[in-house]
C-alpha cells in the first residue's frame, strides 16, 4: 500500500525471518515496483540509515513488547503507527504515561489503530452516536469468517486445538482475540462514561462433533450509570450466514448499522495504518488514540 | 437537549416569533426544567446580558445572511454551533475568508453541521472510507418519509404545488434541500480530491396522478481523477418502503454500510449540535468545517 501511494516513499523495511532479509520488497510483494528497498533485521541500523519519518510497525500485539521499539523510534525523531493491538488504548497498562512523555519530548505522536481495535467496534460506533440526544445502550457484534483470513490468525483463535489445550491457551492469554478490552476502553471514554470499571472479557470456544475448536465467541460488557456497552465477536471456520458487522445504538434517534458482508480485516489494517499517515505527521507530540486525531478517511495523495 | 445536558446552563434564547418573545423556554419546550430564560427577540442585547460562551444558532440556510448574526457572535466573544447548510462548507462563498479572520481574531471557533449536511452524507461516508486501501467510487443515498417530519420541511421540500409552481420555485432557489452541493465539496475535501469541480445539483420533483407535487429527488455528482460521488436525496410524502440511509463504497475493500430505517433528522440534527459544543470550545479560533474537529460523539457530561 505505501508503494503505490502517492507522495509515500518507502525508505526501510525490517523483518527477522531470515528468509526475507537481504531480499528486496519489490520482489517480496510481487507487482511493478522499483523500490530499491531491501529487508533488513536490524531496526536500529535501518532507522538510521534510511531518515524515517513514520515507522509503520507491526510485530506484536502486547504494549510492553512493542514499549521498548516505540523509544528507539521516538529516538530517531520517527512518529509511529502501529496495529499493536493493546497500543490503541494503552492508558492502562504500566510505562504508557513514561512513553507519552518521551513522544512529547521527542515532539512525535505515537497511534495504535487498525480494523479492530481502532475502527469496527470502537472508533466507528463512538461517531456513530454523535447524533444521539440521549443514549442508554452501545450493541456491537463482528462475526469474521476464518476460512477467508491469515492461517496465523486462524492459529491465534485455537482453531484445531480441543477443547483442553484452549482453555489452557486462553488462560495464558495465547489465544483469542486481544484488543476487545482496548476497543471497550476507547468507546466508553468517546462517550464519557470515565467512571466505567476495567473490562472484563469473556472467551468461548466454538467446538465441533469431534470435540475440535473451529474458532470462539468472545464478549465484553461495560456497565455504567451514563449506558451499557455491549460486544460480541465471533470468528469461526464454518460459519452459518455471511460475515458481518452490526451497531446497535438504542438512543434518540436510534442508530442501527449493519456492514454488509462485514468489514474485511486484512485490508481493512492497512487502510486504517497508511491512511492515519497525514494525521499522525501533523499531530503535536505524545502518545494518541483515535479519540484524539482530527477525524481522518482515505486520502490518494499526501496533502 | 441543552436544559436536559448536565454541564450546561442556558444562559438566553432569541426568536422573532412574536408569540414567543416574553415566555419562559421552559414553558415553551414543557417538561419539568425550571430554567428562568426568557425569549428575547435582540440577539445583541441576549449576548451582552447572558455572557454566553456559545451560541446555537438555527435561524437560515443561507451563509450571507447568517454572516452578519456571525460577526456580532464573534464580538461578544461566543462560539458558534450553527445549523445553517451553506456554513457546513463555507468555503466557497464570499466572504468565507473574512469571516475565517474575524473568527481567528477573535480566537472563536464557527461550526456549520447537522444531520444533513453535517453527518449523514458526508462526515460518515468520509469516516468509511478510513480502512480503505483503494477507492473508486462512493455512492449514498438518502431516502426521507416526509409525513415524519416538520411541516416546515414538508413546505420547503415543495408538497402540495403543481409541477409549474415547483420548477418556479425550484428557479429561485426557495425549494428542495440547501447543502446537499455542501456535503459534496465536504466528502470531495476529506478525500483529497482538491481538483473537484463545483458540484451541480439536480432537482427533481414526485409528482402524484392529480399533477400535484408530494417530494422529489435531489442529485449531486462528483466525478474527478481520486474516485466518483454520487448521491441522492429522496424526499417524499409517499414513500415506498422504509426510509433508508445507505452509503457504498466500492474499494478495496468494498465497505456498503446501511443505516436501518434511516436517521431521523429533527433528532439527530439537535444532536449533533449540542455534542459538537466541547469540541468547539477546545478548538482555536477560526472557521471550521466537521473535518478541522477532533472525532465527537455523544457525551453526557460537559468534559
Amino acid at each position: 500500500v505505501v508503494l503505490a501511494r502517492a507522495g509515500l516513499e518507502l525508505v526501510g523495511a525490517v523483518d527477522l525471518d531470515s528468509e526475507r532479509v537481504g531480499q528486496r520488497i519489490a520482489t517480496l510483494v510481487g507487482g511493478d515496483s522499483d523500490s530499491p528497498v531491501v529487508v533488513n533485521s536490524n531496526f536500529v541500523e535501518t532507522l538510521e540509515n534510511s531518515g524515517a519519518e513514520v515507522v509503520l510497525l507491526s510485530t506484536t500485539s502486547s504494549f510492553s513488547e512493542i514499549r521498548p521499539l516505540l523509544s528507539i523510534a521516538l529516538q530517531a525523531s520517527a512518529c509511529v503507527v502501529s496495529t499493536c493491538e493493546e497500543l490503541s488504548f494503552p492508558w492502562d497498562r504500566p510505562g504508557a504515561q513514561e512513553l507519552d512523555a518521551e513522544a512529547i519530548a521527542a515532539g512525535r505522536a505515537i497511534l495504535g489503530t487498525g480494523v479492530n481495535p481502532g475502527f469496527v467496534m470502537d472508533y466507528l460506533p463512538a461517531v456513530l452516536t454523535l447524533p444521539c440526544t440521549a443514549i442508554r445502550s452501545v450493541k456491537i457484534s463482528r462475526v469474521v469468517d476464518l476460512k477467508r483470513r491469515r492461517p496465523a490468525l486462524q492459529r491465534k483463535a485455537g482453531v484445531g486445538l480441543s477443547h483442553t489445550a484452549f482453555l489452557e491457551a486462553a488462560s495464558r492469554g495465547a489465544i483469542g482475540h486481544i484488543g476487545l478490552d482496548c476497543s471497550a476502553r476507547l468507546l466508553a471514554m468517546a462517550l464519557g462514561m470515565e467512571d466505567a470499571p476495567l473490562p472484563e472479557v469473556h472467551l468461548q470456544p466454538l467446538i465441533d462433533e469431534g470435540g475440535v475448536v473451529f474458532g470462539f465467541e468472545q464478549q465484553v460488557d461495560v456497565r455504567t450509570t451514563v449506558a451499557t456497552i455491549e460486544m460480541v465477536l465471533t470468528m469461526s471456520m464454518a460459519l452459518e450466514g455471511e460475515e458481518c458487522d452490526r451497531i446497535v445504538i438504542d438512543g434518540d434517534p436510534p442508530v442501527t448499522v449493519e456492514i454488509e458482508g462485514g468489514l474485511f480485516g486484512d485490508t481493512a489494517t492497512a487502510g486504517m495504518v497508511v491512511n492515519s499517515i497525514p494525521t499522525i505527521l501533523r499531530a503535536p507530540g505524545g502518545l494518541k488514540t483515535m479519540l484524539d486525531l482530527p477525524p481522518i478517511g482515505y486520502w490518494s495523495e499526501l496533502p
